[in-house]
């Protein structure tokens, strides 16, 4: 191990150890650093992030929700024990979280739902619950929801806006709040004694040859190398294991490594409006406990709308695919003109309630979207732990990624997830990666 | 169609329209091109590159070898199948290609040797023709190589350098001039009255909905959108269809419109050398008909010799992997300290012929890699056919590669390859990948 050489090379002052640093303390770093600490009571855990407080980052920009709605196998283990455990945290340990099981609520045109039918059929016959609401139906329980459109419609000819046939209610689907998803995490992580550094900017990963030689341009290609920890505005660290759960900048400090994520940074954009109609909206009943709307999608672009009972309002947002950029950025931005463009006339035409209402609120963030499967990665490199790729589900799988993260580590072949299920780690990895397809994709 | 009010809006002046676009002259791009307008010989195609002529990109920085030895069905299929219509151009039709089959040669350590007997046995059995050479016979017919290390040889210890159990030949397998056989593409290609415009930069795709409403921020999210073209710098030229193949440039004109080539540049080096003692190893007899020593690999970090009669020397590069950045670079420069430090020492323990020569040139390319499957993909979107991720093997799968997309451009399900073998399309797309896992990996 050439890490005792490091202090005289590289850093600026002494560096600090630990066995084990985990890059990033948004939802997925902190799952993991808790289950790790959780698993391994006696390791020396760090936890490092540039922002002052938990989940600051992409994670405090997610829409913040759930569901449990999917044909894929992996999908269904890593959201279903995930949302079982929040709730857990919620019910059994009296650690609120904002969760609620409103519902996910899609509008779907009859070629969808013709085409969904035996997909429906399969995600039921693994237990997912699964409401279907008629037209007639949906029409009397919400109030002012546009269902079908004229010849004469003219903006709705324009955004080429198709008829809704019918609704698939997600009954184990809803809302939480990201926020306090983190905090749950920081808190008990911090309980067993686990470190937090704030303010702590990883620059880059530490790659260093096994036997340093001090030739000029190592690690060299013939060295055996090592990532031994990070280098930071607070100096080096090192540890053993390196967790890299860094979102979006995971790209940034694996490429000049020749490390892959396998993810593309994507700008994701939320709009948080209210108003006397669209509270009405929201104080929908019928559709769950608390007589809200659910998380509700369009038929169109992806267009949703995600009920916000504490703002007496909706975060609107838009899952955008071809001719929207993908690229980093360390501070993206939202666009209005993305709200008055794309986002409206799509809106306005299935719920007239937002008509002539400006976003009173907006935020972006990335995606780490993997393009191939839209599902994690999750595998090692020599010294450590890279996961990404979340894909827009970082708050709805946190737990179980976090968990498998830790079965990683303790090597373990497969991880136990929240509620006594089991998935093979290397289902998440490169080589051997084991996904399925998913096929509830409207 | 909203290609018509493209003139309009965008473009310095009116737009020339083709059929089809090919972006990239590169051996990928005149392959494509190639086939393209042989099964097609009424369309109007254009390649454009920004280079003066033909194959001038990372084409003509690739080390010209090609093998047959895979495990991947795939990998053979597209391999073979190239190298044997290069066989057919230079045998059959008289063009030269300065192909020459002096085979590719491993030396491999006694734990690689165990590791890869059954994978030998697996490809020995789908006819790959292999040579196994004992340590001894080495000895006796390369003059002057290294193969066992002493305990006092201080710097094979500190590389790490292992004894040579054995070598490992591949019969079918060898060297072809890129420049030549990108050459072959160009020429008969125009001869069918396809058109090629070099000194012409695509700067980026253009995607139009197509029906235009001349709103901010078009495309929409909402509207159904298209490539109808590019951007260049002799103006906009439109197209029914357009096929990406500019290797590394696909990212950067891919990237602004959300699609993934599912690749990562790497730069990848080669340095010339020459002299005395290296032309005498050159001139090594027994492992085939021209006299010459074999593409031979190290066992160490991937380092490689290219025997290039013509400059009575070798060519060497070495597959870098962790340590070496991901990046793109339009204009990458190879890096003198990279073959000192990096090359050399593991060259002159195995090939004491290079002990104290410099090289008389060098060159640096980008490898499009695809950290997944080391496969090409190639898939369509929206009025585009993309291909990329060739990893270093495009020089030896063009041909097939090409044939591929022509196929994938005539909506066939599979492609004839050449000599009468089929490959499905679909093989290298994304949801229905399906290209094996490649065990003859050192």
């Amino acid at each position: 191990m050439g890490v005792e050489e490091l202090s005289g090379g590289l850093s600026t002052g002494k560096s600090e150890k630990f066995d084990l640093i985990v890059v990033g303390a948004g939802i997925i770093g902190l799952s993991s650093a808790y289950h790790l600490k959780d698993e391994n009571p006696d390791l020396e855990i760090a936890v490092l992030d540039r922002a002052p407080a938990a989940g600051q980052g992409d994670t405090a920009k997610s829409a913040g929700a759930f569901r449990n709605m999917f044909t894929s196998e992996v999908n269904r283990l890593l959201a279903g024990t995930s949302i079982d455990f929040y709730g857990h945290v919620q019910k059994d340990l009296g650690f609120n979280l904002d969760l609620k099981y409103v519902g996910y609520l899609w509008l779907v045109t009859d070629g969808q739902s013709r085409r969904l039918e035996p997909v429906l059929d399969s995600m039921r016959k693994e237990g997912v619950q699964i409401k279907i609401w008629e037209k007639k139906e949906l029409k009397d329980t919400i109030q002012g929801i546009g269902l079908e459109f004229t010849q004469s419609d003219e903006e709705a000819r324009i955004i080429g806006a198709e008829n809704v046939a019918r609704g698939l209610q997600g009954i184990k689907c809803g809302i939480v709040s990201p926020d306090l998803v983190a905090n749950f995490y920081e808190q008990e992580f911090r309980k067993m004694g686990g470190t937090i550094k704030y303010n702590t900017k990883v620059d880059s990963l530490l790659l260093e040859p096994v036997s340093k030689l001090d030739i000029p341009g190592e690690p060299l290609i013939w060295q055996h190398k090592k990532i031994v920890g990070v280098k930071t505005n607070a100096g080096n660290m090192l540890a053993d294991k390196t967790v890299v759960s860094a979102g979006c900048w995971a790209n940034e400090l694996l490429e000049p490594l020749g490390i892959d994520a396998r993810f593309k940074p994507k700008k994701r954009q939320i709009f948080a409006l209210r108003g006397s109609r669209i509270e009405d909206l929201l104080n929908t009943k019928g559709f769950n406990e608390y007589g809200i709307l659910p998380f509700t999608i369009t038929p169109q672009a992806g267009v949703f709308i995600r009920p916000e009972p504490t703002e007496r309002g909706f975060w609107v947002g838009a899952a955008d695919e071809l001719g929207r950029s993908f690229g980093f950025e360390e501070d993206p931005q939202p666009e209005r003109n993305y709200y008055t463009y794309s986002m409206y006339p799509v809106l306005s035409k299935y719920f007239p309630h937002f008509k002539d209402v400006s976003p009173t609120n907006m935020w972006a963030g990335l995606y780490d979207v993997n393009t191939l499967d839209a599902l994690p990665y999750l595998f090692e490199e020599e010294g450590a732990i890279v996961t990404g790729g979340l894909s827009g589900s970082g708050i709805m799988k946190a737990d179980a990624v976090g968990r498998m993260i830790a079965a990683l580590y303790d090597k373990k072949q497969s991880a136990d997830l929240y509620g006594g299920r089991k998935i093979e780690v290397t289902r998440l990895g490169i080589s051997n990666r084991n996904v399925g397809i998913e096929k509830f994709v409207l």
